[in-house]
């Protein structure tokens, strides 16, 4: 199932996804993403009394969570080809592959205000003059746990969206802890819909980013370090997951900090995220 | 004013603190944080009708924000003495206390589900075996505003209270980036209650913390290296600040981790930090 947030005649409303129609569901869209991804995990899923399904092209697409209930978590160096491309550009001190990739999941944060949906601007801040994209497969939590094993990992996942991690590289640099660098306003792109997990075999999806027609990145997430289970047992190894959490699962090579010189977004740059079995997240830079 | 948000016949309420008695007010406690420092910060702290004030003694407080609209902003390495003392034992590949002192706010953040209130006991997860202390003047924000500049900082102010950041330090160093070692549940004490930013001259408080009996740490904000609105300024250059936010403006020097031996807290343990003109948080180790 796909379930997409949107609006139609001016009502932000939660519905579901069928081959370019969408059947406005029973469940708030007012709900916080708590306790609507609870409510669609306990299988609330019918369609609004008297609302007749609309077509896609007719509605704007939101985040499928607008704004999470909690700081979005995000998982950094999690491919073995972007920790080979910082390693050869020296970040964090590295002198070769190995010493980037990381021997447990570096997790980090992006404030859940900084969320904007699809076709919404990417604000470039004016104090930065390094703004780096990042393609991501996101998991989103649907059943709450703590101390889940690898193997009961996947009972927790409820579905999986595309987050584009930008990025203000001399802020994250500046800063040491990647926080502010990684919180600007607008800077959390997420969609276009949530993929429930039974759609999905999330092993070995291509990852894809566009800059304009330009092609940057081109993987797959069968390179990720930690794989999904692996990132859930060590998040709920001494804190609770929540229903409605996200975690954007890191980037694959291909970023414009990896290049000499750098290749940074610019003013009226289009960037495209496509996500096999997914689909295609795609912001404006203004 | 004092505002204590706390439980009496099983109900939570958000009260005024004055001379020992608590004066429910007619604010609803069941507000998400954001709306309930909005509510206060626009003046509405009117008692409640028909809820006569009950004694200090008689109520559990509670976090002044038992859930924070989103993660607590923490603030690191601002203390000169705390950087001094990291370097000391080579923090970071520090040589030198100016190798630890940083040019720019240190940010990351601890999960909002971390809160607990007074008296609450902080859990030692299994999978940690360096539980620290940090205490922490906190601020929280009363108004919205982005790109604040320093002059204008503390308009946006609402008030102060007490943090205990406490950390797990093997996890925080094993994940390189901090939100795992920081966000163990329970590891955010909070209280006991918010002083208004009229009550309280910030800028050279001291702050103090025992374990059980012991005066580990005996600090003053007048060694900060980022003061309260250097650290606005910064966290708003890029990311709007919203009523509600916490900000935990770091610890000075006495940490467990300092010493050698570390002294990590143990179970049975008492904690109790003491911040001039706030109060009182303490906290059992179990």
């Amino acid at each position: 199932m796909r379930i997409v947030t949107f609006t139609h005649a001016g009502r932000r409303q939660v519905g579901r996804l069928d081959a370019g129609a969408v059947t406005p569901l029973a469940v708030d869209a007012r709900e916080g993403a708590q306790t609507l991804i609870d409510l669609l995990a306990a299988g609330n899923h019918m369609p609004a009394a008297g609302a007749p399904p609309l077509r896609l092209a007719d509605v704007q697409l939101d985040a499928p969570l607008p704004r999470p209930r909690r700081n979005v978590f995000c998982i950094g160096l999690n491919y073995r080809s972007h920790a080979a491309e910082l390693a050869a550009r020296g970040f964090n001190g590295a002198k070769t592959a190995e010493d980037l990739l990381p021997k447990a999941v570096v997790a980090f944060s992006k404030v859940p205000e900084s969320v904007i949906g699809p076709g919404a601007a990417i604000e470039m801040p004016a104090a930065s003059s390094a703004i780096d994209y990042e393609a991501e497969l996101a998991v989103i939590i649907g059943k709450a746990g703590k101390r889940i094993a690898r193997a009961q990992a996947m009972d927790h996942v409820f579905g999986y969206t595309i987050v584009n991690d930008v990025t203000a590289r001399d802020l994250q640099k500046r800063h040491q802890q990647w926080l502010i660098g990684k919180s600007c306003d607008t800077f959390c792109p997420m969609g276009p819909w949530i993929v429930t997990r039974d759609e999905l075999d999330a092993g070995r999806l291509g990852v894809k980013l566009w800059v304009n027609d330009d092609l940057r990145q081109d993987g797959t997430t069968a390179d990720l370090v930690f794989d999904i289970p692996a990132i859930i047992e060590a998040l709920s190894a001494t804190m609770t997951l929540l229903p409605g959490d996200v975690i954007a699962t890191g980037t694959p090579a291909g970023v414009g900090m990896a290049t000499d010189p750098p290749r940074w977004l610019r003013s009226g740059d289009r960037v495209r995220v496509e996500i096999e079995g997914i689909g295609t997240l795609e912001n404006p830079v203004v």
